[in-house]
């Protein structure tokens, strides 16, 4: 969340930030601003709300030899223009933008106000701003030393000066920074798609790493002064991997795109002759993969879901005892890590700031840690033990989708792996990697029934209110429905198991609180039949996504989505698709902004 | 869920079924209907509505010599006079009262068609009439027989017909019984509340069982007819423990009890002289205690979010590894039972279906299964291993909240006893004994506040949607919080990890959405703070639950109610009782039926 982006070469320096910020505007969009500096001169434009708001208000004569730009997600201090990013030191010689938390910023203000310092914003990072000019004698990058020497917390952070033409300082503690090597020029960002579309060679910097950077070239050490040297990577991305194409928006574009994302997610990894998944990345004999008798998969939101049908796949196929835990709970839990336990964390951006220093935290503690993640590079995947990318390309809009389906890929695979090692037979391992296989083409099926879940969805879009209900498998996939309605539409939509609703939920329901029943043919149908018909009974209206031709489902429900029969470890898959499409097309109905919903950032890098 | 009266005896028959049907209330309010017998004349009464709606239909001249009554809490078919119970054969001959859920009712409802019966209801109870009916040769007691070898599911039944004067048969498979037993007088009641003003003598029926009952007499054999001999049992509760006293309703009489039944829950299991606790029920010896390597514990609604917090504490205290699971889904999950995993059933009623299901499962695979029960003799403390009893006195509201609070009590009282064993030192065991030797004057002061809570319902009455955000151990209570408010005042309450809102629910903020933070003063204090704070940024309201004289909470939240300071094992226990009252009055400021809230029942007998 919040999206930084620098700028150092010959090109008009307003339009790249702002290109660049519009790239970013996913990770953050209460306000945005830049800071340019021409012949010594700075000038600041902030404003609140989205990009194009802040691009209204840059002249177009605008112009600056180097600069730096920031969109925000708000942490300390209300959205307002005083509080958007770049902030200015008192003498308005510097600039900087911040993306992370001072925890200390309290104390530091104290003593600044001691020293004379005046604030304006309520910011924790005008602290910065101010502590910089205070220890400035000449040299930028030295006075940024300086000042982070006496910070608690994190940041990924640009400063520039009126002093020092051509350079832009960043540092980097806990949130992502990337140098994008230009010819004659430079760039810096929190994230390589903000400069993608103008060159591919990037060094990603580490924690406790600062670069100075000019036009024609970049220097990198630590908080200490000592030199690193850093190897530059190349991007494979396509550009228009990042572009909307033909859909309205992102999130129905990576809906549109989940049978080829799946199909990456699997590629290479099936093993018709063994019956089984290879798995490279997880750095693991096979030895060491029969000794694990444990398994607990860590994540957040969207992530944490996936990690709750994973730990399901893992403890049904494998029979290895498997938990999911919010990254957030179990780094304050005192975790009690034990050998033989394998733990996974799971984060599409491979930044979450939760599931990052959960990890550290597990790993601190001996814990063997794999990385379940589609940004490749990314923290998590960097300081894991091994993982799975799960190679989605890059997922834009804020509401997951594609990478949920992914993640459940690499569960799937993993669980397979596991399984066959075990106590699975070839057969039935054949018959789950088959599923597999052809799970692109069900996929595809569900996604030529959007017209009718469009209509649901108009239908259904009086409600302010919605239960999602699902039970074993399924169980998660009521939980990530609920999260998706809730996120891009604003409606409160809450997810339960099935049958948990009689022990209190279900005093909500009324005509005006609809269910969607997740009850595909499997064991557990009958018994979600029973909570639809207890529903029901109380004169609720129910919309089931069911197996196709279930007559059973059909006569109850008011409405059916129904999806190809599968086998049992597959049916989320398919339950999910219709889910993220109903949401999409509510929050379409409801005119919201789909791809940047209100108060959300992608890429969660705060605690 | 669903309660069952019948009488056999001298007094004003029709009386004495409403009279039993007024306590049992709770247990379901969507309908209600008597059935007596006088001189081979069956007449039977049946409204939709509460037990008064029932009885103001029931003639003053109404009589009998027996009669069976029901109160009904919908699974099959809708709410309306014809769904109701009783239900009468097509000879008008037989009637019949029932709890549970006939699951082959659809089969068997062919082939009573198929033999000319006409159905006249949506019930799955329905066809137990007919089908007695259809085996009725002159001995009830044996048609029912007959018929029950029929049926799969559950239930709680009691049956009568016209040709048999002064006979009232009752059977039970899954849902509970019980026989009273007075001087000349008989009663059959799915809960000794409906008998306890008659007569205190009971006797438990086991599943499987069948018992015939006379005004003089009662004998029970099984299904197979072999005879059964039966202890009667000693009520020791008080009648005026059923009754409301000086209360408006039961609900605040519970919350209000709290400081006496936390007390007793407690009560002769203190030891300081090793600083530890005394649970003789748990039947295990200190050498079993010592090889525990893992807890499990498994409830529904309420006691699930008491199973969130007992493995929170057991695990922090004791170090021992410790989860929850809902025990709906554990039971269809195909579970990993372990040698020295110690599994906890926790359930107020003692008769939860889905808990009581889902120890069977663990206990055929070979786990040991403690119960933590309020109501003594119920099923689950009868099939468990042991356990601990809480001793919180009959709870009559449907929205638990004095079993809550005893519920943790008797985890907190575990987790001392094994942490003692282990690594907790003497001094340490000994801070947190006496903190919950204090605590009971400490809940006092919470509730003193009443007055204030109310006013804070009020002031937020206007919303319809809500966020319970707490973390760590106060994280279940914020889960307990939504629950409370969602049952009794029907707002959409929500209950998050604080950390987790970021990930997606946060879009659901604006100022008609408010949050509930639960921030005692521990190590959690500022990351929650930080939280707060993203709420306000967005232009959320925030009321804060937080330790007495916290200025920084004071200064950010909108709203405080504030506790004394404990420690932080207690904090939970201090924190729930405003959440109670928050949802107490705000139901009442909404004018909904606190006690009896819509389409809830007590004591989930179905699954």
């Amino acid at each position: 969340m919040c999206g930084i982006i620098g700028y150092c070469g010959p090109k008009p320096t307003a339009k790249v930030l702002l290109e660049g910020l519009r790239r970013l505007e996913y990770r953050g969009y209460d306000s945005a601003g830049i800071a340019t500096i021409k012949d010594a001169e700075l000038t600041v434009i902030k404003k609140t709300g989205k990009i194009n708001d802040l691009a209204s208000v840059v002249p177009a004569s605008l112009d600056g030899q180097y600069g730096i730009g920031h969109t925000r997600w708000a942490t300390h201090g209300a959205v307002n223009d005083v509080n958007a990013h770049p902030h200015v030191s008192q003498n308005g010689k510097i600039a900087i933008v911040h993306n992370g938390i001072i925890e200390n910023f309290a104390s530091l203000k104290e003593t600044l106000e001691e020293r004379g310092y005046r604030f304006v914003s309520d910011t924790d990072t005008e602290v910065l701003a101010h502590l910089v000019e205070d220890f400035y004698e000449g040299d930028l990058e030295e006075a940024v030393k300086r000042a982070l020497s006496l910070v608690k917390g994190t940041y990924g952070l640009l400063c520039i000066c009126t002093e020092e033409p051509n350079t832009i300082i960043g540092a980097r503690n806990g949130s992502p920074l990337v140098i994008g090597v230009g010819d004659g020029e430079m760039f810096l960002a929190s994230d390589v798609t903000a400069i993608l579309g103008h060159t591919r060679q990037v060094v990603y910097l580490e924690d406790n790493e600062v670069v100075k950077v000019s036009s024609e070239d970049f220097t990198t050490t630590d908080i200490r002064n000592t030199p690193i040297s850093k190897k530059i990577e190349n991007i494979t991305w396509e550009l228009e991997e990042i572009e909307k194409g033909k859909y309205p928006h992102y999130m129905l574009k990576e809906i549109f795109e989940q049978p080829e994302s799946v199909k990456r997610a699997m590629q290479g990894r099936l093993d018709e002759e063994y019956a089984t998944a290879h798995l490279g990345g997880l750095n693991m004999s096979t030895r060491e993969l029969l000794e694990i008798e444990q398994v607990v998969i860590i994540g957040a939101g969207t992530s944490y879901y996936a990690g709750m049908l994973g730990a399901y796949m893992i403890e049904n196929l494998a029979r290895i005892p498997a938990t999911t835990e919010l990254s957030s709970e179990i780094r304050y839990r005192n975790p009690i890590v034990k050998r033989n336990t394998l733990y996974f964390a799971v984060s599409q951006s491979g930044e979450t700031a939760d599931t990052l220093y959960a990890l550290r935290e597990l790993k601190r503690k001996g814990g063997k840690v794999l990385g379940i993640c589609n940004v490749v590079g990314s923290s998590i995947a960097r300081e894991s033990d091994g993982g799975v990318y799960i190679h989605s390309g890059p997922e834009i809009a804020v509401a997951s989708t594609k990478a949920f389906t992914s993640q459940i890929t690499a569960f799937y695979l993993f669980a397979l792996l596991m399984a066959r090692m075990r106590d699975l037979s070839f057969e039935d391992g054949l018959i789950l990697l088959r599923g597999m296989k052809e799970l692109p083409d069900r996929i595809n099926a569900v996604l030529k029934q959007s017209e009718h879940i469009k209509h649901l969805a108009e239908k259904y879009s009086y409600a302010r209110n919605f239960l999602f209900l699902g039970r074993g498998l399924n169980y998660p996939v009521a939980l990530e429905g609920a999260l998706k309605l809730k996120e891009v539409s604003y409606i409160h939509a809450e997810g339960y198991s099935a049958a948990e609703i009689k022990h209190g939920p279900i005093a909500l329901i009324n005509p005006d609180t609809p269910s969607m029943f997740i009850v595909p043919r499997d064991e557990l149908r009958d018994k979600v039949i029973t909570n639809m018909k207890e529903v029901k009974s109380r004169g609720g209206k129910v919309i089931a996504l069911c197996t196709e031709g279930d007559n059973g489902v059909r006569q109850i429900a008011d409405d059916t989505i129904e999806v190809p029969e599968v086998n049992r470890y597959l049916n989320p898959f398919l339950m999910v698709v219709p889910l993220q499409l109903f949401a999409y097309y509510m929050a379409i109905k409801l005119g919201r902004d789909v791809d940047q919903p209100r108060n959300l950032a992608k890429s969660v890098t705060v605690e």
